[in-house]
């Protein structure tokens, strides 16, 4: 007979009648109860077990984490905790599981060690928790984006143009490194290289996105980007996947509407299709919480704090405005910050930010209007010649979750721009085409999904939010 | 006033009111008739401009490719081919286009032109609507996946396996490849790399996926992969992107009812999101087989192709009865093909797979049960000791669009059949995990999503159906 997922089961809505379940035990108590689950849902059916004529060696093999197939009666449960569970009649183990070498038993894991088994990891209920609702909340990216009619572009990963300059980039290359071609000058000859050139990994798809927003109108790119940098530490990852959405016509203010709608839409739709899974991971929070002194706990639980960015607009704050609250801020005063901010024209740093968002404010907050010299070469200038139509959404507890501005449209701006900055002209023709014909105002922005799939889960290392993290030093599976 | 998209104007349910069109010229006759386009559809709206009461110097901007703003009463359209039109009573030109200089001119360019001009090409009909379709299949792909309850998975891009030998792979380093650090014995030390080990770039997100799948069931990736081969054809890409599902429980049979049901399930999603733009790439296909031979067209159009595929089982066919066919036909007997059938054992060749698929069966064509020597150390040996659980989806036109299998879910055959090829224990000790605790049956394959949109589009050339192809040589952009 076909089997039927564990999630179905639970929700049948129909009592009394044969049914098999296949999936992986979690734990088996007093020789009886098979709490088994499929991965379908974080919940487990509860499957009872004749053990009177089961024979012994059978029993010894219902281990944590063994695959077992049963078939049995769909009945209501007279134990509390659950609403059905099955009277198993037949019993197979589809693979066994030896109790002294699987790692993943039904006790507490550090996170550590769950990193070095991120193969397995994915068998507890937090990580499954955690991957479930990230698969939403990509679906609710897509989703928001075709609904609104725009068109996903996939832009290039391996890239020959290194001119943005977001971060520190890996290079891609297929020549013998330990035998590389040299050319008559003595450097490395990368025409006898794959794609003739030089190549890196992207760190952002938002130059290519430009031209196609320039034609299509409306469309957002959701793939991997890479940086190259030494930074160990929970909300940096090497390889991380980014969502940039660019959009002809809208300016900077369009812009911050649609990243405010944007964000609280793909909270909402995991909030309503992941409410099992959210409650696991609001109570996690909880207990992991209660072993920290009272001050660095959540004012809010995971729910409520979700729910808050639901019902609450974004602060909306220029950087000057900003300048003038952290000058005057206490931290600032009382000489607590470890980068004093003395004058307008300082790059804030993440403890500024969080000030802003924890303390002042206490929502998230959107910064605009930066100084130019701060800010990358494409951003739009504003007419008082200092500042650029630049924007960064600071979410509390995450830092910087979204960055983005209103473009540079006009042409002889931005090559002034490029030039002061030693921007090489000829490898960014194609960027610079957009503005030579047909030009326009356009505004984009980036958002990190795992910084969103870490606010949206609670849990606070990025390495815990992707299934395969890679960070310095680890590239392992 | 804010400016509505062309696609809502023109399925606007009131008329006779002002709006404001934002988007770029396509074509302007008469002094008088913009056909604007903002991409939102393939169909531009007419913009009647008052060119008595329009100074010369606005009229002479109004150009091929030029951005424009447009306010105007929205009116029914005396003339053929639209249903409304836009009055124009304020016209802006937002950003010029030199029509010496811009090269998307209004006339036929070739295709070779426009993938030197990536960057503009979406501009066209052709690719705006290619680029549409694609995205929407994109869409197609998340929602059926969705809707079944799988888990999104990201498997890892730079990955420090290489077991897997799906093809040639590219290096990723952070090392100056220029003045690589050594070690002791003279050899190049990745010890110092960012990762602490030699890296490269996915080919396949599948051994990952596997251990995901026998957690949380049923899983898929769509993400790039890459090969570093140099295959300069019309149906390979150094970068493209790839859908791999997995589901723990699933035989063979169950792997190709999935595989069908998916493929005809993304193509009735797309027939139903983008009419309009299926009729133009339609049209275009009869206009470009034209200049071909009669014997060399499709016997069908591009939408009764669809159509086709939507309406009949895919055939499905053992390798040993496909070698019989193959050996028993003319081509064969003529000595026409390169490759003579006249055993079994026999890799299958792109002539063979095209007899099968557009002169035997004349539909879509599954092939399973494969010789176990020329498929991937993973999939699952047969009960006759020969032959593997492997299927391989042939499309017309296209060729193999799926390749999948049941995998080898036995510990101890897994680890003959790695031992017998030299495929290192110890590099996929994780992967071997999946056998050691709770194995299970279990199922999955590979979309070249690339090869899906050539398909649907009826382009001909992998280059002409992704923004930013990337070859042996290329990487513009």
């Amino acid at each position: 007979m076909k089997h039927t997922k564990v999630k179905d089961l639970l929700n049948s809505s129909k009592v009394n009648y044969e049914v098999n379940a296949k999936g992986w035990v979690r734990t088996f108590r007093n020789n009886q109860f098979i709490a088994l689950n499929d991965g379908s849902t974080i919940n487990n059916i509860q499957c009872v077990v004749d053990f009177e004529n089961t024979p012994e060696t059978t029993l010894k093999r219902i281990t944590t984490g063994a695959a077992v197939s049963v078939i049995g009666q769909l009945v209501e449960s007279q134990g509390a905790g659950q609403k059905f569970e099955i009277q198993v009649s037949h019993l197979e183990i589809l693979g066994d599981s030896d109790a002294e070498k699987f790692p993943m038993q039904p006790k507490k894991h550090s996170l550590e060690f769950l990193r070095e088994n991120a193969h397995l990891r994915v068998r507890t209920n937090a990580f499954g928790a955690i991957m479930r609702v990230r698969s939403v909340l990509a679906h609710a990216v897509h989703t928001y984006f075709q609904e609104k009619g725009f068109v996903y572009v996939n832009t290039p990963i391996i890239t020959g143009a290194d001119a943005e300059g977001a971060g520190e980039m890996f290079q891609v290359t297929a020549l013998p490194v330990d035998n590389l071609p040299i050319t008559e000058e003595g450097a490395i000859d990368y025409k006898k290289d794959f794609f003739g050139k030089h190549t890196n990994l992207t760190v952002s798809g938002q130059l290519e996105a430009e031209t196609y927003a320039m034609a299509l109108g409306q469309v957002y790119t959701f793939g991997p980007t890479f940086r190259a940098e030494n930074s160990n530490t929970s909300r940096h990852l090497a390889e991380f996947w980014m969502i940039e959405p660019e959009v002809a016509f809208n300016d900077l203010d369009d812009n911050m509407d649609l990243a405010e709608d944007f964000i609280q839409y793909v909270i909402k739709y995991t909030l309503d299709k992941c409410p099992d899974d959210l409650k696991f991971l609001e109570s996690r929070l909880l207990e992991e919480e209660k072993s920290k002194p009272q001050a660095e706990r959540s004012e809010m639980t995971l729910l409520e704090k979700l729910n808050f960015v639901l019902k609450n607009n974004f602060k909306r704050v220029s950087y000057t405005e900003a300048i003038d609250i952290l000058r005057d801020s206490t931290p600032n005063k009382k000489k607590k910050f470890q980068y004093l901010i003395n004058e307008w024209g300082a790059d804030l740093q993440s403890e500024h930010e969080r000030y802003l968002v924890e303390k002042h404010f206490k929502c998230p907050v959107i910064l605009f209007d930066y100084p130019a010299n701060i800010k990358a070469f494409y951003m739009r200038l504003n007419e008082d010649g200092k500042t650029v139509r630049a924007m960064d959404i600071l979410f509390p507890g995450i830092g910087e979750i979204v960055g983005g501005s209103q473009r540079e449209e006009r042409y002889d701006v931005l090559i002034e721009k490029m030039k002061v900055l030693g921007i090489d002209e000829e490898e960014l023709w194609w960027y610079l085409d957009t503005r030579r014909f047909g030009s326009a105002v356009h505004s984009g922005f980036g958002l990190g999904f795992e910084r969103l799939v870490l606010f949206v889960t609670g849990m606070t290392n990025i390495r815990d939010v992707i299934p395969f993290p890679r960070t310095p030093q680890n590239a392992e599976f």
